[in-house]
C-alpha cells in the first residue's frame, strides 16, 4: 500500500519504533524526542533560562513603502493587534491549527538554522544569515540584496497611547489617518539604541526584568519563488534598534519570507513559532539546543503535549480566556522522566483524573509534641523572635489603614455590646468602661507579644454566660463576686501555664476540618443572629404606629398628666412611688406637667396619655434602611473588585475600603435626614462603671479562705473554655490556605492569654480570648495578591500581610476611643449591626460546609465541579453535610440554654462525633470531605508502604495503577520533508 | 538522514505531495482526504443521517466476574462517569491528546473493519466479527472462544436514580455496596428486548428520536498479546439487548481489546473514536463510508480541523464548558468546497477574523414601497390574516398568564398616572375614568385587528403635553375644547389614512440603529425619571419630622384651633374664607374643633397648630422601602434564572413571574405593617369624570365653522407625532433580534391608530399610540427558549410567543378593573413605581448605546469582546457614543420644555444627524456601529461588484483577500503502521 510515486525524500527524524499499543509491558523506553530533551535539559539545569517576550511583525506596504508592522505579541498569552480597531486584543490562549504546527516543523527541518550567532546590529546579523543560506544553496545569490533590503525595512509598533492623546484623537475626522499617530515607527538601520518611544512604553512593566526577546518576521514578497526561512539564536542578547516594541534585547529571530498569495498561512506559522517560543519547555530547548534535531525534538515534545479540541464541539472563533492556573514548567519538565510521563500524558486528556487521595491537611511542626518541659513554648519564641522587626515594618502599607479602621469598628462595637451585656449581668461591676479598657489592654499586650499577632482578642459569648452565672451564684451565696472572680482568674492562669509547659496544644492536631468548620460556622451564625436580633430589637424599641392616618394627626398626641389629674380623669396611676419620688412629687406640685418629657414624666410618677405615646415615628424603618444598606453596600463594594469598570488599582482600593465607604455613606445619610437614630456612645471619663469599686481588686479579705482553693474548680471550666476557644481560632487563622509564612505560636498564644487572665482579674476587667470572626476578618482585610505579571495571567493569592502593627493600632485606638467620642457619636448603631452582619456572612463564605449545604438545593447537573464531587458519591456528601448540620443544630440549642457554659466540652463532643464518622464513612470519602485523623493517616501510610496497591476502590477503572510503557507515548511520526534534501546547520 | 534501521513497513495513506508552502499559486488541488469526502458526502446527500448517541463501556472485574461498565457517553458533548462519586460528570468538551487520535488512526488502518454487517443479536454479530478476523489472520483461531466470551459479558450502566431512591441510599453505611443499587445490569446474551431499566431511563428525553447508538467497548485481557480491534457498521440499526443504557438501536460497534497494562491508553483511544462518532462530519462519513480508506479520510479531515491548545497555556485538567454556539455541520460541510476551505481553515486559528462587514440590518419586505394605492395595507392584511387563528391558540401557555399580569399592571399604572395628569391638565374633561375606558377600548381594538398585536397602546408624554397646550389655548380663546379636539382627531385620522394609502411608512427604512436607540433610550429614561420623581414626590408628600426626639413626644402635637381661638392666640388666620365657607363656619360655631381631622379643619377655616402637623411619620421611608424593594427583588428574581439552585423549570417559572412575586411580596409586607401608604385607587362607577360632559362629543354647534377647517393644522402636528411614535415603536418591536415569524404590518397598525383617533375623539377619550417601553416589556415576557436538547447544549432563543390573546386579555382586564377595585386597592403605589423603574431599566439593557456608554468607564483590557471593538478604533466608538449621548441630552432638554410638542420633529432631527455622521465616520465604522443607510448600502454593493477588493482598509494585513491553495491545507502526513502489513477489509 506504500505510495509508489513519491520516494521518501524528506528526513524522517524518528522512524516509528515498534507498535505503540502492544509492546510487552516492562520494556519502557523513552521516545527519541524525550531522550534528546532529557539530555539537553537536565545537562546543565543550573542556569535558569530568561523569560521570552515574543513579537510578531508582518511585512506590509504602507503608501507604496514596505514596512514591518507589529501584529501580535506574547508574554505568556497571545495579544493580537485588532487591525480595524487599532488596539490590542485581550490576552488569550493561542489556538493553533495542527496544520500550522506541521508546517512549522517542516520549516525548521528545511530552513536555515543558525545557533549562537555573534553579531551586533541588525544589518550585520541579516547579512550573515543570508550569506549562510546562499552558501548552503538554499537561496539564489542574486536574491541576497533584495532579501536584505526587505529585512531591514523599518518597524512600526502598536503602542498604547496615554489616555489624553487617545481622547485628543477622538476629534480626528478620518480613521485612516489615525494609525500614524497611534503607532511609533523606527528605522532600525539608523539607530542601535532604544528610541524614546520604546523607553516610554508602559508595557515594559508587564515583562519580567530578565526577559529577552524573540522576534518573528513574517511576510510575502514577489521576488521569491520558494520561502526563505531562518531560525537564529544570537550568542548574546542584543538590542537591535527599533526591532522590538520594548527595549528588551533580542535573542531569537525567526524569519519567514515567502512568495505571494499565502499571507494567512505564513501568519499562522508565525503564530505557531511564537507560541512555541513562549512555551516554558520549548524556550528552554531553544536556549540549549545544540543542533536542528534538538529544536525539532522540542516541537515533537510540544506536539505530544498539546490539547486537542474536536471541531464540532468548539468554535475556533472563541478567544479562550487564560485559565486561572496552568501546569508549571517544572511539572512538565519532571514529566519528561520515565514513569510520570506515562501517567501524566494519558491522564491529561481524561479531563482531570486527580490523584486518588487529596493532599493531606498539615498542621506543621508547630504542634509536634516535643516531650520536653516547655519545649513547645521555647520553640515558639525561637520561631517568632526573628520576625519581630519585620512584624513592625511590614505593617507600613495603605491596606493596613483600611484593615485597622475595619477591625477597630468591629472591636469597639463588640466592646460596647458585650460591655453593655456584662454590665446588665453583673450589676455594672463590669460595664462598658471596663470593656473598653480591658479590650485595649489585652489586645495590645497580645498583639505585641503573642505568637500569632493576627489573632484579635475579644469578649466572647461563653465567657459572658459564665460571668453571668458566677455573679448570680455569688450574689445568692453572699460571696464577694470580684474576689471570687480574681481567684478563678489566677487559678485559670496557672492552669494555662501547665497546659503551655506540657505542650498540651498538640491535641489540636485531632481537629479536622469537620470540627473546625463546626466551630467557626457556629460562631458565624451567632454573629449573624446577634446582628439580626439587635435589628429586630430596634423595631420593638421604636414601635411603628401602624394605624396612623395622616389626616387624623389632630387626634394623636401624648400628654403628660400629673398623678392627681390622672386619677381625677379615672386613670389608674399604677406607677410605684417610692419614698424618694413622693418627696419629689410633693416638691414639684407646682410643676407644669405638660412641659415634661416622656422619661421625666414617668420618673415623676406622671401618666402618659394619648395615641402617640407608645409609638416612635420613622426610627424603626430608618434603622432598617441603615442596617440593610450598610450590609448590602459593603457586599456590593467588595464584589466591585471583580467588575469590569475602572482600573484595577482603583477597584481594589474601593474593595479594600468597602466597609469604610459604606459606613461613611450611611452615616452621611443618617446625618442628612437628621433623625434621632440610636448612636454609638462611648464613655468619656475614665472611672469604673460602678462607683463602689476601684481599679484594683484585692485578693484577700472578703471571702472565706477555702474559696481561694475551691475556685480552682470553676477555673478548670474557664481554662477548658479558653483553651478550646483560643486554639481553634488559632487553627482557623493558621489554616494552610492563608499561606502564612512567619509561623504560628500556639503555646506562646496560650501563655499570654493566661497572663492576661490574671492581669484582667486583678484589675477587675473582663476576660479575653481569641475571637474567630473578627480574627478571620482581620486576615481577610490583609490579603495580598500578586499584581498580574504577564498580560492575561490571573493574580495569585500571595499570603497575608503578617505584622503586629494593625493589631496594636486597633487596640490603641480602642483605648483612645474615650477621647474620640465626639466623632464616634455620629455613627448610628444600625450601621454597626450591618457591619456585624457582614462579618458573619463573610466568614461563612470560605467554609466548605456551607458550600456543601448549598448542594442540597442544586440539581446535580448544576453543581460546581468540586474535587470531592468527582470522587465521593453525592449521597455520601449529603450524609456528611447532614451530620455536620445536625451537630450544629445541637450546639446551637445547647448554646441557647444554660448549658452554654459547657460550650468547650461540646467542642470536644465534636471530636468524638468525628471519631465515630470513621465507622460511617470510608477513609477514602473522609479524605475528600474532611481530613484523615493522625493515627489513621499513619496507618494508611504504613499500609501503603507494605502493600502498595491494596487501597484501590473496588469500582475503580484501573485494578492496578497503570504504568504505561513509553512506547504508548511515542510522539507522532512526523511529516517527511520532500523538497529540501540538505538541511543547513 | 533517513533512519536506516527501520524499513517503512506501514501503509502511508497519502505520501506528502509537494511542499505545502511554496506551490505556485493558482494550482489549487484538494487534498486526497477532502476529495474522498466530497465524493461520498455529496454523492447522495438527500438522505440525512441519524444523530448518533455514543456509549463507552470498559471491561472491569467485579467480584472476580468480568463485566462491561459504562464509563462515558456522548450525545454531543462528553459525560463521564465519576468513578468514586458514582455519578455523571457535567457535559464538557472532549479534550483529546493528539497521541490517542494517532493511535486510533493506526487502529483503523490495521484493525478489522466490517461495514454493513447483517445480523441481529449480539452473539451472532460478535461471532461474525471474530470469525472474519480469524480468517484474515489477525487473530489466532484458539483465541476466538475467549474473545467471544469476553465480548458477551453483561453490561452495567450508570443510570440516574430518582431522588427518593438516592435519598434512601444516604443511610447505607458502606459506599462500596452502593453502586450495585445505583446501576442496572443486564445480560445481553439473555434478552434481545430492552429491559425495563432501559425503558425507564429518563435520559432518553435528551436523545433525538431518530438517534442510533454507537457502542465503544474497550478493555484489557490477559490472553491477548496484541490488540483486537474491530470497527463494525451494521446494515440496520438493531437493539442489542442491554448493550446500551437507553433503548436506542445500535448501528456502530468499536471494539478494542488489548493485552494487560495499558488501560488508560485504551480508554483514550475509546474516547477519541467516541468523539469522532458524535462529530457531525465524521458520523456522516461513518454512515456513508465505502471502505477503510473513507474512514481514515474522515479521521484526517477531523485532524485537519481540530483546534490545538498549547500545553503551557492551558491546564488539561480543566473541563471545558460547552460553548454557546459551535460551527454547524452544514457550515463545515460547505467548507469542504475548494475556496472556503482555505479561508476557513486558516482563519480558524486566528482567533476569529470575522468578515469585514457585519451582516446588514434588514427591515424585510414589509417596508418596500409598493407604488400602488394602498398596496402596503393590502399586503399587510394578506400577510396577517392567515395567522389569525394561530394568533389565538398560540396564546394558551402558562407564560401568557405572567405576561398578562405584568403588562396589565403596567397598563393600569400608566392609565392612572396619565389619567391623573390629564385630569389636572384639562380640568377633568378627561380624567382617570376616561383614561381607563379609552385604554381598554383602544388596546382591545388594536390587539384584535392590528398588524402587530404585540404592540401595546398607551397614553404617551407628547400627547399629554399637546392636550395641555390645547386646553389652555381653547380656554383663553373661549373655544370649546372638546369640539375642537374632536375635529383635530378627525383630521388626524384622515391624514393617517392618507399616509397609510400612500405607503408612507416605508421611510422608516431610514431609521438606523442610531435613531432607534436614541428614541428608545429617551423613552426608557423618561420612564426611569418618572418613577424616581414619583418616589421623591412621596418624600415631599409625607415629610419626615427630622428633629423628632422620642423623649419629647409630649411636646409634639397637632391641634385644630377655631379661627376665633386662633386669632385670640395671636395667630394670623390667613385661610381665605369664601362665602360658602363663611356660611358653614357660622353654622358650625358650636363645633368641637379639636375633634376635626386635618383636612376638615383646614376646609372649615380652622388653624392647625403644633409641631407634628407638618409631618407624616413612617410613610416616606416605607414608600422608599416598597419602591426599592420591588425593583431590586424583581431584578434579583429575574437573574435567578441563571443561578445554580433548583431545577431549570422552577427557576424559569420564578423568573417569568418575578414581577408578580415581588409585587405580591411587597403588598404583603405593606399589609403586614398596616401603614397607610398611598394605594392604587381605580374609579368604581362608570361615568365621565366631569359631570357636565356626556359620553359623546357633538361635532357641531359650539365653535365657529372655520375652526372645523383650521383644526387641520394642529392635526398635522398630532399626525406626525403619532406616526413617528407608532412606527418607531413598531420598528423596535419588529427588530430582527426578536425573531418574529408572523410578520409585521406597519400600514395596518397606522390604519387602526387612525381609526381609534377618530373614535376616541368622538367619545371624548384620550388618544392612544404605541408605547415603546411597555411593548418591549410585553415582548420580553413572551420570550421562548429551546429546552436544551443534548446535555451541555445551551438553550437557544427561539422567538417570541406571537399571539393576540395576551394583549386582548390585558385590555379587557383593564376595562374590568373598575370592578376589581376591592382587590386592587391593596396595591401600594410605590410598588407600582418600582415596577415602572424596572420596566425602564430592563428596556435599556438590550440597547447597544448603553453598552457603549459603559465602555467609557472600562479600561480597554477589561472591555468585553464586542465585535465592533475588534474592528473600529476605540476612540471612534467613543466619539460615536458621545454624539448619541449629546443628541439624547438635547432631546431631553427640549422634551422638558414647551417644545415637547414638536417631539416628532426632533426625531426627524435625529435622522438628519445620522445623515451628517456619514461625513464624520467611514462607512466601515458605521457598518459596525450602526447600519448603512439604504442608498449607501446600494452604492456599496454596486461598488463591490465593480471592483471587488477596493474596500479594504489601508492598515489591513491582507492587501488582497488571500486565496490559499489547497496544498497549504494538506492534512497531516500520517503515521505509518509498522506491524500489520495487510489491512483487513
Amino acid at each position: 500500500m506504500e505510495d509508489p510515486g513519491l520516494p521518501p525524500t524528506g528526513t524522517p527524524i524518528r522512524a516509528p519504533t515498534g507498535t505503540p499499543l502492544w509492546t510487552p509491558p516492562g520494556s519502557q523506553r523513552v521516545s527519541p524526542a524525550a531522550e534528546r530533551l532529557l539530555h539537553i535539559l537536565l545537562d546543565d539545569d543550573s542556569r535558569p533560562t530568561p523569560t521570552i517576550f515574543t513579537e510578531m511583525d508582518t511585512l506590509q506596504s504602507e503608501g507604496g513603502e514596505l514596512e514591518w508592522k507589529e501584529t501580535a505579541r506574547w508574554v505568556k498569552f497571545e495579544e493580537k493587534v485588532e487591525e480595524g480597531a487599532d488596539r490590542w486584543s485581550k490576552p488569550h490562549v493561542s489556538t493553533l491549527t495542527l496544520h500550522s504546527l506541521m508546517e512549522l516543523r517542516t520549516c525548521l527541518q528545511t530552513g536555515g538554522i543558525v545557533l549562537d550567532l555573534e553579531g551586533d546590529g541588525l544589518p550585520q546579523i541579516v547579512e550573515e544569515i543570508v550569506d549562510r543560506q546562499v552558501s548552503d544553496g538554499l537561496v539564489a545569490p542574486d536574491l541576497k540584496e533584495q532579501i536584505i533590503f526587505v529585512l531591514l525595512r523599518k518597524h512600526r509598533h502598536q503602542t498604547r497611547k496615554p489616555i489624553h492623546q487617545s481622547l485628543a484623537g477622538i476629534g480626528k475626522s478620518s480613521s485612516a489617518s489615525a494609525p500614524n499617530l497611534a503607532q511609533s515607527r523606527s528605522m532600525n538601520d539608523i539607530s542601535d539604541t532604544p528610541s524614546t518611544d520604546q523607553m516610554k512604553n508602559k508595557f515594559m512593566k508587564k515583562i519580567p526584568r530578565d526577559a529577552e526577546a524573540s522576534n518573528i518576521l513574517v511576510g510575502e514578497v514577489d521576488f521569491l519563488s520558494k520561502p526563505f526561512v531562518s531560525f537564529v539564536r544570537l550568542a548574546q542578547a542584543t538590542t537591535l534598534g527599533g526591532l522590538t516594541e520594548v527595549p528588551v534585547p533580542t535573542r531569537f529571530l525567526f524569519i519567514l519570507l515567502g512568495p505571494h498569495g499565502k499571507t494567512k498561512s505564513y501568519n499562522e506559522i508565525g503564530r505557531a513559532i511564537a507560541t512555541l517560543m513562549v512555551d516554558d519547555l520549548f524556550s528552554d530547548v531553544a536556549y540549549k539546543a545544540r543542533d536542528r534535531e534538538d529544536l525539532i525534538a522540542g516541537v515533537d515534545e510540544f506536539l505530544d503535549e498539546v490539547i486537542v479540541l474536536p471541531p464540532g464541539e468548539w468554535d475556533p472563533k472563541i478567544r479562550i480566556e487564560p485559565p486561572k492556573k496552568v501546569t508549571s514548567a517544572e511539572m512538565r519538565k519532571s514529566v519528561l522522566n520515565l514513569n510520570e510521563l506515562g501517567q501524566m500524558n494519558v491522564s491529561a486528556g481524561a479531563g482531570g483524573e486527580d490523584e486518588e487521595f487529596p493532599a493531606p491537611h498539615e498542621l506543621g511542626e508547630e504542634l509536634q509534641f516535643t516531650g520536653r518541659f516547655g519545649g513547645g513554648l521555647w520553640l515558639d519564641i525561637k520561631r517568632k523572635v526573628p520576625w519581630f522587626c519585620s512584624d513592625i515594618y511590614d505593617g507600613f502599607h495603605i491596606q493596613s489603614i483600611s484593615a485597622v479602621l475595619f477591625i477597630y469598628l468591629g472591636c469597639i462595637t463588640n466592646a460596647i455590646t458585650f460591655g453593655g451585656l456584662l454590665g446588665d449581668a453583673t450589676d455594672n461591676y463590669q460595664g462598658v468602661m471596663e470593656s473598653f479598657l480591658g479590650t485595649a489592654l489585652a489586645g495590645t499586650v497580645f498583639c505585641v507579644f503573642g505568637g500569632q499577632p493576627l489573632i484579635i482578642l475579644s469578649s466572647t459569648g461563653p465567657i459572658l454566660i459564665f460571668e453571668k452565672l458566677l455573679y448570680e451564684f455569688s450574689k445568692s451565696n453572699q460571696i464577694d463576686y470580684m474576689e471570687l472572680r480574681l481567684w478563678i482568674g489566677l487559678h485559670s492562669c496557672l492552669q494555662c501555664f501547665v497546659l503551655v509547659l506540657s505542650d498540651a496544644s498538640y491535641i489540636i492536631k485531632y481537629m479536622t476540618r469537620f470540627t473546625e468548620e463546626g466551630f467557626s460556622s457556629l460562631i458565624s451564625f451567632i454573629f449573624i443572629s446577634d446582628a439580626i436580633k439587635k435589628m429586630v430589637g430596634a423595631w420593638k424599641y421604636y414601635p411603628i404606629n401602624r394605624g396612623f392616618k395622616p389626616d387624623s394627626a389632630t387626634s394623636y398626641r401624648c400628654d403628660c398628666l400629673a398623678p392627681d389629674q390622672a386619677s381625677a380623669l379615672g386613670f389608674n396611676v399604677s406607677a410605684p412611688l417610692g419614698d424618694e419620688n413622693m418627696t419629689l412629687l410633693f416638691n414639684l406640685t407646682g410643676l407644669d406637667w405638660s412641659q415634661l418629657g416622656k422619661k421625666e414624666c414617668v420618673r415623676l410618677g406622671g401618666l402618659l396619655v394619648g395615641g402617640s405615646c407608645k409609638y416612635v415615628p420613622d426610627l424603626a424603618l430608618m434603622s432598617f434602611i441603615l442596617f440593610f444598606g450598610t450590609f448590602s453596600t459593603t457586599v456590593a463594594l467588595k464584589k466591585f473588585k471583580f467588575s469590569r469598570y475602572f482600573p484595577t488599582k482603583l477597584r481594589s482600593l474601593v474593595s479594600d475600603f468597602s466597609i469604610m465607604i459604606s459606613i461613611l455613606v450611611f452615616c452621611g445619610l443618617d446625618l442628612l435626614l437628621e433623625l434621632d437614630t440610636p448612636k454609638l456612645l462611648v464613655p468619656t471619663e475614665i472611672k469604673p462603671t460602678r462607683p463602689d469599686r476601684g481599679w484594683l481588686v484585692s485578693p484577700f479579705g472578703k471571702n472565706p479562705w477555702w474559696w481561694y482553693l475551691l475556685s480552682s474548680v470553676p477555673a478548670l471550666l474557664v481554662t477548658i473554655l479558653i483553651f478550646m476557644d483560643q486554639q481553634i481560632s488559632a487553627v482557623i487563622v493558621n489554616r494552610k490556605e492563608n499561606k502564612l509564612k512567619k509561623g504560628c505560636g500556639y503555646h506562646l498564644d496560650l501563655f499570654w492569654v493566661g497572663v492576661l487572665m490574671a492581669v484582667c482579674s486583678l484589675l477587675g476587667l473582663p476576660w479575653y480570648v481569641a475571637a474567630t470572626v473578627i480574627s478571620v476578618a482581620h486576615i481577610d482585610s490583609l490579603r495580598m495578591e500578586s499584581e498580574s505579571s504577564a498580560p492575561g495571567e490571573q493574580p495569585q493569592f500571595l499570603g497575608v500581610r503578617e505584622q503586629r502593627l494593625t493589631g496594636i493600632l486597633v487596640f490603641v485606638l480602642t483605648g483612645l476611643s474615650i477621647f474620640l467620642a465626639p466623632v464616634l457619636q455620629y455613627i448610628p448603631m444600625p450601621v454597626l449591626y450591618g457591619v456585624f452582619l457582614y462579618m458573619g456572612v463573610a466568614s461563612l463564605s470560605g467554609i466548605q460546609l456551607w458550600e456543601r449545604t448549598k448542594l442540597y438545593l442544586m440539581p446535580p447537573k448544576h453543581q460546581p465541579d468540586f474535587p470531592f464531587l468527582r470522587h465521593v458519591p453525592l449521597r455520601r456528601v449529603h450524609l456528611f453535610t447532614l451530620v455536620q448540620i445536625l451537630c450544629l443544630v445541637v450546639l446551637w440549642v445547647l448554646k441557647s440554654t444554660v448549658l452554654a457554659i459547657i460550650f468547650p466540652v461540646m467542642i470536644l463532643g465534636l471530636l468524638v462525633v468525628r471519631k465515630l464518622l470513621d465507622f460511617m464513612f470510608s477513609q477514602h470519602d473522609l479524605a475528600w470531605l474532611d481530613d484523615i485523623l493522625p493515627e489513621k493517616d499513619k496507618k494508611k501510610k504504613e499500609k501503603k508502604k507494605a502493600e502498595p496497591e491494596s487501597d484501590e476502590e473496588p469500582g475503580s477503572s484501573a485494578p492496578s495503577p497503570v504504568k504505561i510503557p513509553m512506547e504508548a507515548l511515542e510522539p507522532l511520526p512526523l511529516p517527511r520533508c520532500p523538497s529540501h534534501s540538505q538541511p543547513n546547520l
